[in-house]
């Protein structure tokens, strides 16, 4: 194992009902900004309890952002925050709306551009303090210190991180999940698997309890996924789903071991490009990717096989091959296609994308830093 | 799942040589109290790193802490914390100096006398800052909330918890341990196993993560342990089982869940009679406590036998038997004897310990709430 630090401060309320407590974690004085999308919760019901619970207290609103927040329109939002001195954020969505608004909380004390935070990775050394309630499980946005913004103008997609950014409290509340369309439910499922994924399927470096709190996520989201695909108002699997989202990237699973991150890194290109759902773009790369490095993540990829998926028979390339495909065959069954193809793709932007990848200094990726230029178009071209 | 909220602040700085960096974690302007126990720490070197890692800063010593630390001890680094104007209190030391300096913590700005936080739950509002440097992996100390401390002139071993003691950091340097008697690192295996089982062997409430997690941490207590026994400086199985005891009481396994606790009630009572080891209590109770109330748990401890113990023929009553006979096993592997006669107790206190718990107020125990005193007494019974 690896030395490391771990801090995670973020308070989670998790349950049904319990939004109604987020008043009591908002100190009284503070004039809040409610931010969130484009305005799905006014039609679930989240909106009203949202602003029921905050009752007598002092607050604006900024709908309207988008999936994959854009710059542009995050920088309403800031200039809307100086302007009414507000000084708390609260954020209410996915996380698309909670990124946003960390963004937020960092651009609007920012001296200068604060694109600068991402694309120059300038220090922050200051935040608007934020707290979220969590509509979408998907990104793990709500319990850790990552944001992902696009400059739409220039097609860029790119994160920043500070522990400015955690949030003060999240709010996770499995019925304000019922209404979402199925296409997010999936999404949601490929997302936080993914994010094990690049945690796990690496190497070992002899930490057992790192590798079995990775699995307890996956095998969680194989058991209860399609429970909550197929019933969504399950409260339980629902529940399960979204717990299991969270604890996907809150740090946790990752400290001490090495992580891979290049299925991300290609993926947010192929968003940027082609505006896919950043879901769909991982379950198209991740396969690809995992069977191009098979020799070298070999030993987790068996212990995968046989502690995720039960596959213990075969010689160790048919005992891999299995269980890529039934990690495929999972993303396919909660509704995400793993092929460029089916999303009208010829794959004839793959140059593009290893360009701009290379532009931003990005080689070489991969938990042993071999994913090179011609690594990617190769997985790029097996994606087709 | 049941509604739950999770916050855990603790920062954990993981891995050897990490002693270096706790000046930079405790604010410049800081009177420091250094506490400690029997002087271990001086005969293998953290007492030195320590001291290097504080050059230039104002601190002074608290030594003697003893194990199941005492009021009577503990209220004489309260006045000094008190006369000299100390405001950081650094703990360095196992689960009995952790929770010791929790207990000065709260005891510094208390009104009053600071024993009734423990016998009269009186609330806490405020609590001296502290940090921790853990030696012996066990109690979880390091990462929670909780605090035990015994009252000697009455034989009282009590606990309070209050998130005003969540150490702002805690060092666990695996190469601490190294030095620590075979006694104790069984002892804290078993403990982090306990723990782990008060949270896990309960009864179903559709939280598959939280089971798969707590199978995660006993699977790698089984694994490990043995190997940090049989060899004191394999820095893996020490890291590994350091990061176990850690993770198996800092709340992220229990949210959500029915949880026990039976085992450590009556435990601290056999501790505060007869003055054995919080985990020899812990060890001679839990397979007596299972085998009692199997029917209640039986769902889980069939579970338990199939996914920790690979325990997958027999009846449902023999998987159950094996179960709880390798776990008993397991415990005299790592060398804690789980019969109170293996301690020359004949079992004469039992009416004792039942009449104590009965004072306390403490009936009826368990998740159930069906551990009655005449369940007790069976249960010790059974424990002789």
């Amino acid at each position: 194992m690896y030395n490391f630090s771990f801090y995670n401060p973020v308070k989670i309320l998790f349950g049904k009902g319990q939004i109604a407590q987020i008043s009591a974690e908002i100190p009284p004085d503070r004039k809040i900004l409610l931010t969130y999308g484009g305005g799905s919760i006014k039609r679930n019901g989240v909106y009203d309890q949202v602003v029921q619970a905050l009752a007598g207290r002092n607050f604006l609103e900024f709908g309207g952002i988008e999936p994959n927040p854009r710059l542009e329109t995050l920088m309403q939002a800031v200039e809307l925050v100086r302007r009414e001195n507000i000084d708390f954020l609260l954020a209410v969505g996915g996380g698309s709306v909670l990124d946003g608004t960390k963004f937020i909380a960092v651009a609007v004390p920012f001296q200068g551009d604060p694109w600068d935070i991402l694309a120059k990775h300038s220090p922050v050394h200051e935040a608007v303090p934020m707290g979220t309630v969590l509509t979408l499980p998907a990104t793990g946005s709500e319990m850790n210190t990552n944001a992902v913004v696009t400059k739409w103008s220039t097609k860029e997609k790119l994160y920043f991180s500070s522990p400015l950014v955690f949030p003060k409290f999240s709010v996770l509340d499995p019925e304000t999940t019922y209404s979402l369309p199925p296409r997010q439910i999936g999404n949601g499922i490929v997302d936080a698997f993914t994010h094990v994924a690049e945690q796990y399927l690496t190497f070992s470096n002899n930490a057992p309890l790192q590798d079995r709190m990775a699995e307890a996520i996956l095998s969680t989201l194989i058991e209860e996924g399609p429970k909550t695909v197929a019933n969504p108002t399950d409260y339980s699997a629902r529940a399960n789903v979204m717990w299991c989202t969270t604890m996907a990237l809150n740090g946790l699973i990752g400290v001490g071991v090495p992580q891979d991150w290049a299925t991300h890194m290609i993926g947010h290109e192929l968003t940027a490009l082609h505006d896919l759902d950043h879901a769909q773009t991982l379950a198209i790369v991740l396969p690809s990717l995992l069977a191009h490095q098979r020799s070298q993540k070999a030993e987790k990829l068996l212990q995968y096989a046989d502690r995720v998926w039960g596959i213990t028979s075969g010689t160790a390339e048919e005992r891999m091959d299995q269980a890529i495909e039934r990690t495929r065959q999972f993303f396919e069954s909660v509704g995400v296609a793993t092929r460029l193809s089916a999303y009208g793709l010829s794959g004839a932007s793959i140059p593009t994308i290893v360009d701009r990848l290379e532009q931003r200094g990005m080689f070489p990726l991969g938990e042993r830093k071999d994913v090179t230029a011609p690594v990617v178009e190769k997985i790029l071209t097996a994606c087709v």
